[in-house]
């Protein structure tokens, strides 16, 4: 099963295939950059005049809201499009890291595959917390609720099958990573601020979780640097033309029916120019049920469908992946957190991979670069080698450096020591031909030389291929070793 | 003056003098893990019993709140103590993160320098927001109080000399950067959920700012796991033994004067024994002054050398930095993000070092394993070429690796050809003396070996030292490139 699978995603895009692969044994996380900001928002200009002396004051004060907080991390070597995270009700960017049992979440998973991630905490949300309506929090006891409406199972009993893990303090964490509004929910400034974060960073792919999907439809009518959309379990915020929504469907679900939105059609046929994949997971009704739950979150999955086909009938590209339908069983409302979250990264990562959504920087001029560097490196070193200058050839050579030649093999100290005494004088190197090799960290430059010698006092010229290893140690290549190969013919005689 | 500095870090210890000046130079930030989870925390326990039927009702079911989120990094070689990062009021992790103008912050910089990390929001905070005690939140205008509280100037005045960035985005990304309490702010709340952290977590060197300070001394005094303590613009929450706080310090400071707690003498005494530093920024009056926000923090400041006085009398180790004093100038109650905050970040690495906190992991377990390995492949490799297995050469063999004969150089498919066609047979390897090299992902193997080779037919044994240079790619070593060196002396028959 999970070799055919990646068949298919080799199928399409052999170095995709590969690459996923590679990344897949990666055990580290490679950053060029990572950091935060706030993004959005909106400002409250309170009047008259700040008054130094009575600073508690309002007047004349601002207070800025309604942002969203952003933190985001760039793997070293990042594909074109970057992933966008938005949060579900009652969620943070927390959503995306680990999972409450403390496994790899889609933040981790992404990144390791050569995702840039930004995730969100959107307005009035989180770190995001300064909001321009107020509000009043309450500790109200509802997590059984929220176990129940998130499809662990039906309290206290788990589904047979869920993909949750079943002790107590996974389950206590996945309670604690909620956090409340800290003013109402509203999808407009939700949308204000996410559009925001595309114009700011440009193109990107949106994953949207749940009460985060509605927002994401409205950002992507809106921005057009949204290029595809990924929504894990969207219920609320379905838009269809006007005219054209379907009728509310009904529900035992606790929010009761779902309602359609509608939209100028002009703005719903901006839908229809990027792909768009909608999840869901297991445990959801087939058909009208008395549990709730899985009713509730039947009318969402029977919304996405016509959603979905009405996306398509004006010629766009919307999937709905019933998880399950596809031998992904047991998922809660968190395919992503749950214990079979790399399955479910998995097919995400297929279906990036089809639409052309995993597209690699090019890093060939940089590549160019570093092979002229270390070019230029070596050249310089047959020069300090002839001038004796061991000061710069002891910062270039690494303290476990290794030297090969026909009479026997030693370390840095030895050479340095062999080239100011003189033992050996690399008088002259005639370089006829050089490559450079580079494999990740480590450059290999062969040299094709005739090389004029004094060794023992006595001069000796004699064709070699010298083998130099260089190993980039922070922004700087060191020498690693360097290896005489005579060879048979000189290559100043070679035809 | 920089390189004076320098000089001092490199008397305390010359290792962490090298590695300072490595790691400043990376551009990247190698993470072995990251993740998040919630920490400490209570329990709400809704009378009555969960009724599935009637699940929005509070009955039976429980709240979760007065946790710690906590954000960790770990770099793949890290210090053995981490820092543990807990802001201050209105504050949440992201004060420690990108600075307001998107330069990188402590969370980086210190991520650079070796360090694990470990970022809180406190408990009623961000995504900590569940709170066992409710609040309301309104917007209330007070930003340029909080400019001036912070001493970034005397609104609308920076500060002549102020580290802060005078771009206007800069201050818009600083407001946006506070979020509100969730639950009002209870210092035995935070310190509850930071000593839980310091349990789970073990040895770490806690640095707090501004009203963190206080829970940061109550942490220290419960949790032995509290290694050191580095307190930024500490005000609140100084705690004295019984019978010994100073009379309160008077201020025109708009919160008056400052007052010390007090605590049973055996807690405070053991806060003597670790080391503790304590920093405050500039424009802090010296005397007496009408400028509220200046003589605010100049009663801190007082306070804090009573407070450290008292901790030095009874044989701790407290240091009071006032960074004007010494040489760092213009900082704001924020040092860490200010324009200078790698200098700030330099004179807490040196007083890291001297008190002996920078203490590496030993990785030597680790790179005994790895030169095992590495030698192990090279002497399947003898074998696999002894048995022209060219599958799984072609397996270990990276795409650009290079090979050196006396006969000339080529790349991979050349050698994996002439193996397979027999041009060159490798029939055995007798191998004298194997030495690795390991430089990050290079690894340098030296073989000192008698070859038995049939070339051309013919069969010919020759005394080599071969390099071969393995690349580690994920979690496999590649052969970049094997070099022969053809010695003078037969090894076998060297005495």
């Amino acid at each position: 099963m999970k070799v055919l699978k990646y068949f298919s995603a080799c199928a399409w895009s052999l170095t995709s295939c590969v690459m996923l692969h590679a990344q897949e044994q990666q055990n580290t996380i490679v950053l060029a950059q990572q950091g935060s900001f706030a993004v959005g928002g909106r400002v409250l200009q309170a009047e008259g005049t700040f008054d130094l002396s009575d600073a508690m004051n309002p007047q004349g004060q601002t207070f800025h809201g309604d942002h969203a907080y952003v933190f985001y991390q760039m793997p070293k070597q990042a594909h074109r499009l970057p992933l966008v995270f938005l949060h579900g009700a009652g969620q943070s960017k927390k959503t995306w890291e680990s999972t409450p049992d403390g496994r790899e979440g889609f933040q981790n998973i992404f990144l390791k595959r050569g995702f840039g991630v930004y995730l969100l905490d959107q307005p009035r949300r989180g770190a995001a917390g300064k909001s321009m309506v107020g509000t009043t929090i309450t500790p109200i006891a509802d997590e059984q609720f929220w176990f129940t409406q998130f499809r662990i199972g039906n309290y206290p009993d788990f589904f047979p099958n869920v993909q949750f893990p079943k002790d107590k303090d996974a389950l206590i964490q996945f309670f604690r990573q909620m956090t409340p509004n800290t003013g109402s929910f509203d999808g407009v400034v939700v949308t204000d601020a996410l559009s925001e974060l595309f114009t700011k960073v440009g193109d990107g792919i949106l994953v949207t979780h749940s009460q985060g999907g509605g927002p994401g439809w409205s950002t992507a009518m809106r921005n057009e640097h949204v290029k595809a959309i990924v929504a894990y379990e969207p219920y609320s915020g379905f838009v269809f033309p006007e005219g054209e929504a379907p009728a509310p469907i009904a529900s035992t679900g606790l929010f009761g029916a779902l309602k359609g939105g509608e939209v100028p059609k002009a703005d719903f046929l901006k839908l229809t120019k990027i792909p768009i994949v909608i999840y869901y997971g297991d445990n959801i009704a087939s058909t009208s049920s008395a549990v709730w739950n899985m009713d509730h979150w039947r009318s969402g999955l029977e919304m996405a469908k016509l959603w979905a086909a009405t996306i398509n009938k004006y010629g766009g590209d919307a999937t709905v992946v019933h998880l399950p339908e596809v031998g992904i069983k047991g998922n809660t409302h968190f395919p992503f957190s749950d214990l079979n979250n790399k399955e479910v990264a998995d097919h995400l990562w297929e279906w990036l991979n089809r639409k052309g959504l995993v597209q690699d920087v090019a890093v060939g001029d940089m590549a160019d670069l570093e092979k002229q560097q270390v070019i230029k490196l070596s050249k310089q070193k047959w020069q300090w080698m002839a001038d004796k200058n061991t000061a710069l050839l002891d910062h270039l050579f690494d303290a476990a450096s290794v030297f090969v030649h026909m009479g026997g093999s030693w370390g840095k100290e030895q050479e340095l020591q062999v080239i100011k005494s003189g033992g050996i004088w690399y008088k002259k190197a005639d370089v006829h031909e050089v490559s450079v090799h580079i494999m990740d960290q480590t450059a290999v430059v062969l040299n094709r030389i005739d090389l004029l010698a004094v060794v023992g006092g006595n001069e000796v010229t004699n064709p070699f291929i010298v083998t130099e290893v260089y190993v980039k140690k922070g922004t700087e290549w060191k020498l690693g070793s360097l290896s005489f190969t005579k060879v048979s013919v000189p290559v100043r005689s070679n035809p």
